[in-house]
C-alpha cells in the first residue's frame, strides 16, 4: 500500500485547509440514549448536517479545487446516485465551474432536484441497464470535460478523511479517544480518507465500515483478497452505498486500515433512522444510517468503549421518511 | 426594570458555568438554501439537538443546581407541557433528586414517555378544567418539594439565556455580529435570558418573538402595558408555547428589551417544520419553528440581515411529523 500515488494524512490536512470555511464543521454529538442503553460512550459525526447534506461536499470541493484554470474552463462531469452529485454541483457553482451530472433516473427526487438546484445539468439512465461510467465518459470525450469519479480519487478520499480528522480533534477537545469509528460504506471513499486520519492519530482505534446486506462488496472482496461486484444493482432502500464495486484504490487503503465490515438489512437502516429521528432530532437517509444501525442491532460489541458512528447524509425523500416513522 | 431580584448578563454568565460540561454546546448553523432565498445570512441555534431535545435542560439544571443538600432532599415538583418537564426530570435524575412533574393529558406521547424515562413520577391532568399551579402547589404542601417554575424565576431565565451567549459567542468565531434574534415564545424564560445577553454583548442587535396565532399573550401584554391572558388553553399544535400568560419578571425583561412580537399560524409552523426537515436535516417541533415560520413567511424584512433564528425544541410525536412532511 505504498503506492505513491495513493493519498496520506498529509493530503487529508491538506484538504481540510482546502475546504475551511466552505465545508460545515459538523458537531460531534454524544448520543446520552444510546449510549446509557449500550453502557458505552457512542458520539456520531453529523455529516448530514454538511453542506449539500452530506460528507460528499468535503471531497468534491477539494478535487474541484485542485483543477487549473484551463481545466475549469473545460468543465467537470461526474456520476452520482446523488449525493456525489450535489457535492459535485455545489462545489462546481462556488468555482464557477460547468457541471454535468450522471444519475440513476430512480435516484431520489430530493436529489434530483436539488443538483438541478446547484446548476448543474442531469442527465438519468436506467441503473439496471446502462453503465453511468460509459455515459460519463462519453460525455466527457464529446465536451472535453474532466471526468471527477466519486470514490477512486487521490483528492476525494483525501477530502473525504477531513470529516474523521475533525471528529478526532472535536474528541480530543472533551478528552476522549475513540475505541471504534464506524462509518457506511459504498465505493470506500469515505471510510478510505477516514482511516488515513484516524490511523495516524488515533492508531490503536479500530475501523469498521457497514454497508447493506447483499451488496457486501467491499467484505466480500476483502475477505477474498480481490475485488468482488454485487450481484445486483439494485433493490436496496441504501441508494447512497449500492455501489457496484468498489476500486483497487480503495480497496487497497481499506484491506490495511479496516478492521471488519458488517451489514444490516434495510429494516434496520429504517429503524436506525427513526432512531436518530427520535432521540438525537437528526435527519438521516437510509444509506447513512447503517453504521448506526448495526450498533442499534449488536452486530459489534460496543460495552465500555467509546464509539464515533458517521451518520454520513440526510437526503431522503418524504415517502422513504414517513416509511422509516411508521417502521 | 432594575428590581435586584431579576436576573442580569452575570447571572447568564453564571448558569453557563453550571451547565457547563452537561448541556451540549449546540452548533450554530447557517442554512446556506435560506440565506440564498432571501439574500441575508440566517443561521440557527439549533436546540433541538439540547440534552433532552429541547433548550429547558439549561435552566431547569441551572435552577436546580442551585437547591442546597436540605432543598435536594425534598424533591421537585414542577409543571410544564413537555420540555420543561424533561428539562427537570433529567436534571433531577443527574443531581439525585426525586421528580414529581405536572403534566396536560394532551401532551405529545412522546414527551409524557421521556419524563418518566427520565425516573420523574407524571401526573396528568386536564388542561382545560383544571390548573395545573395549583395541582403543583398541592403537591408541594402535600410532599414538602420545591416548585420548580417554567418561566418566572431568576435561575430559569438566567440558565435559558446561555443559549444566547453561546450564539454570539460562535457568531463572534465566524466574525459575525446578529442584526436580529428571534425565539419562539411561550412564557418568556427563553427570549427574556437571551435578551440579557444579547443586550450587554451586541447592544444594536434587534429582539423579536415569535407567537402562535389566537396565543400572543406575550404581544398583547406589550402592546397594552399590562398582562393579557390567552383566551383559549389548547387549539394549536404548538404545544410547547401555549402557555396561559407571561408573568411580571418576564413582562419586564421582554417590553425593556424586545423590539417586537410576531405571530404565525400553525399550517406555517408545519410548513417550516418541513423545511427544516428538507433543507436543515434538524427535527424541529410546531412550537420551535414559529421563528423560522416567521422568516420563511416574511413577517420581518430580513434583507441584507444577519439573523439568529432559535430552534428551541424537536420532540415531537410521529403522527405530527408526518402531519408537517405531507403539508
Amino acid at each position: 500500500m505504498s503506492d505513491e500515488n495513493y493519498p496520506t494524512f498529509k493530503d487529508v490536512v491538506s484538504a481540510a485547509e482546502a475546504i475551511d470555511g466552505l465545508a460545515v464543521k459538523t458537531p460531534l454529538l454524544k448520543c446520552e440514549h444510546l449510549s446509557d442503553m449500550l453502557d458505552a460512550e457512542i458520539y456520531v459525526k453529523a455529516e448530514c448536517l454538511q453542506r449539500v447534506g452530506a460528507f460528499k461536499f468535503r471531497g468534491a470541493y477539494n478535487r474541484l479545487s485542485r483543477l487549473n484554470a484551463e481545466e475549469r474552463n473545460r468543465g467537470v462531469v461526474a456520476y452520482s446516485s446523488g449525493n456525489h452529485a450535489q457535492g459535485v454541483a455545489a462545489s462546481a457553482q462556488i468555482l464557477g465551474i460547468n457541471a454535468t451530472i450522471v444519475m440513476p433516473e430512480d435516484s431520489p427526487k430530493m436529489k434530483l432536484e436539488n443538483t438541478r438546484n446547484y446548476g448543474a445539468e442531469v442527465i438519468t439512465y436506467d441503473r439496471e441497464n446502462e453503465s453511468r461510467e460509459e455515459i460519463a465518459n462519453q460525455i466527457s470525450e464529446e465536451r472535453g470535460c474532466i471526468v471527477v469519479p466519486s470514490f477512486a480519487d487521490f483528492y476525494i478520499i483525501a477530502g473525504q478523511g477531513t470529516a474523521a480528522l475533525e471528529a478526532i480533534e472535536q474528541a480530543n477537545e472533551k478528552d476522549v479517544d475513540f475505541d471504534l469509528f464506524m462509518t457506511p460504506v459504498g465505493g470506500g471513499g469515505l471510510i478510505a480518507g477516514c482511516s488515513l486520519a484516524v490511523k495516524e492519530l488515533s492508531p490503536d482505534t479500530e475501523i469498521y465500515g457497514v454497508e447493506p446486506e447483499g451488496f457486501n462488496d467491499v467484505q466480500r472482496s476483502i475477505e477474498t483478497g480481490t475485488l468482488v461486484k454485487n450481484e445486483r444493482a439494485s433493490g436496496s432502500l441504501c441508494d447512497a452505498i449500492l455501489t457496484p464495486v468498489t476500486e483497487q484504490m480503495n480497496y487497497d487503503i481499506m484491506a490495511e486500515n479496516l478492521s471488519g465490515v458488517l451489514t444490516v438489512t434495510d429494516d434496520q437502516a429504517l429503524s436506525a433512522m427513526k432512531y436518530a429521528w427520535e432521540k438525537m432530532k437528526l435527519v438521516v437517509e437510509p444509506g447513512a444510517a447503517v453504521a448506526l444501525a448495526a450498533v442499534l442491532n449488536g452486530k459489534i460489541d460496543v460495552k465500555g468503549k467509546n464509539v464515533c458512528l458517521v451518520l454520513s447524509g440526510g437526503n431522503v425523500d418524504e415517502e422513504t421518511f414517513i416509511r422509516a416513522l411508521e417502521s
